[in-house]
């Protein structure tokens, strides 16, 4: 089969996929630009295409199958793709997000580099036995995550090892945890009002869109943090910027965004709003899931999915 | 009784026993150097001392019962205590600790404040889908534990729900857990050799001192890292040393050391041997277990064993 490796994002998935497959098939890299007539080709008469977006005015598939190296698909459209055409997406980046969501609360807790740079320097400031060094711990608190999909057990399973106390809201009912309050997705205020830390994992879809509005930011408490490792735009941008401006919350951990750079623009700021002007935030440039292990994880899917198509096998996590 | 709190460190702790103890007994704060004659006075005919020190040169006792709201009792001088001194120490530090354990690795993983810096200025460079910002993951990391007590139970946990190879060594036999290997203390070579990160949660004492040598270092991978939050003088401290200095191993993490402060030298160095100037440590000043937490749960332990005496029960966590 001709299998084309569509864009920038899919090409680091390459070199495993093609170490996987060997000589079986034709495996071809075409830029995110489809910058020359070959790659047009390419592209076009490709038998499977991978890639992370389908845009509307992109070149017209006649592929078989369109496999994303990435869990969110928003930015492909289902409807462009050709009649019968199968998709299905990638998850294995779980464990990266959850590394990330728990780095980034420790170190709101544990002042390691100030420690460090302080002891450099003959400053025992922290040392055990001075009041002034006690540091609250993030087993004594709580929090509250949105969405129960592979991000949300993940970083569950890693919270409930710190001690901390669990909330989940899901749209699907959620039955004998350890979770110390479970809600469906419409009781969304009900848990927001209740937790220490908000963190959003869910995709982008109609549904989604705003669902985190001035009316969750209002129902948290004053010294709650919000973070957003699922889709930007899951929470509203407004509503968040004033909510932090403000101080009517206490901060916020926000890796997924509303501008991400483009041909035009490389280094944009990431909101319309200036969340980079913000002493209470701490802002990274969607990389949360972004490891080896994530795309040794993504590769192997990949394989397992060209395999099936092969062998006539269903595919997994099929989208259509 | 009369209950003194010997030193600062065991000032910390009197809010949280008085409050819960109430108006049942007379409480005295008395200082490290035990500067006045009433402070002498107090010390030397008190029931109950409390205090995470009890050194050679140090007033002569009267007390029936010893408290330390520490764990390490390697300060207190036990054979220079009055006949039939009861002596217990205190635990709850281990969630700290762990804390503390998970932040450093974590954070040689996630360069979130990087990333932070960068994104203010428009900078994208750990964005997902550029091979640029690729980084690895803990859960793909072994570790091995030294000693599997309150501490070392505390990492483990913790580093199994990030997926992470858990071998532990310990004094005595371990059976049936999730671990993927464990050793005896005298087995540590063979551990120590196929390992990413080692880790240091033991005590000092005459079997324990220098136990982690030269040829624990000789042992190890050179991108190995090693941690400790047990006692410095576990590890012996010029083997460490010429181990980071000459890149014979990957780093450290040190939070417990070889020089501590005292009156006469305020802001020592942590050691004789420059780790201060090294690059590949992170050294901080014996603060890993310094929480709000600990000091509520060890007061807690305070004031259990405290009225256990009163009402001739056993105490928790007895010394002698």
């Amino acid at each position: 089969m001709k299998i084309v490796f569509y864009g920038a994002n899919a090409e680091t998935f390459r070199p495993g996929v093609e170490a996987a497959l060997g000589a079986d098939h034709q495996i071809i890299q075409v830029s995110d630009a489809v910058a020359t007539a070959e790659e047009l080709d390419a592209l076009t008469t490709a038998d499977v295409v991978i890639g992370v977006h389908y845009r509307a005015g992109a070149p017209t598939l006649t592929c078989k199958m369109f496999l994303l190296p990435s869990a969110g698909y928003d930015a492909v459209n289902m409807d462009a793709l050709p009649e019968g055409c199968l998709v299905a997406n990638c998850f294995g980046h779980e464990n990266a997000i959850a590394e990330y969501v728990m780095c980034a609360l420790l170190t709101r807790h544990v002042p390691l580099a100030e420690a460090d740079s302080q002891l450099r320097q003959g400053d025992w400031t922290y040392w055990a036995g001075k009041p002034t060094g006690l540091r609250t711990e993030l087993g004594a608190q709580s929090i509250g995550i949105i969405g129960h999909g592979h991000i949300g057990k993940a970083v569950a399973a890693r919270a409930l090892a710190f001690g901390m106390s669990v909330h989940v809201a899901n749209r699907s009912p959620l039955g004998g945890t350890d979770y110390a309050g479970t809600y469906g997705l419409d009781e969304l205020p009900a848990m927001l009002g209740q937790v220490d830390i908000v963190i959003n994992t869910l995709p982008l879809a109609p549904e989604t869109e705003g669902m985190i509005g001035a009316d969750a930011f209002a129902a948290m408490q004053p010294h709650a943090i919000i973070m957003n490792v699922g889709r930007g735009a899951v929470i509203d941008e407004e509503a968040m910027y004033t909510a932090l401006r403000d101080n009517r919350i206490g901060g916020a951990i926000i890796d997924t965004w509303y501008v991400y750079p483009s041909a035009d623009a490389p280094n944009p700021h990431p909101s319309k709003f200036p969340f980079h002007e913000l002493a209470n935030v701490v802002i990274t440039p969607h990389m949360s899931g972004w490891t080896y292990g994530t795309i040794a994880r993504r590769c192997a899917t990949l394989v397992d999915n060209i395999r099936r198509y092969v062998d006539g096998q269903p595919l997994v996590n099929r989208l259509r």
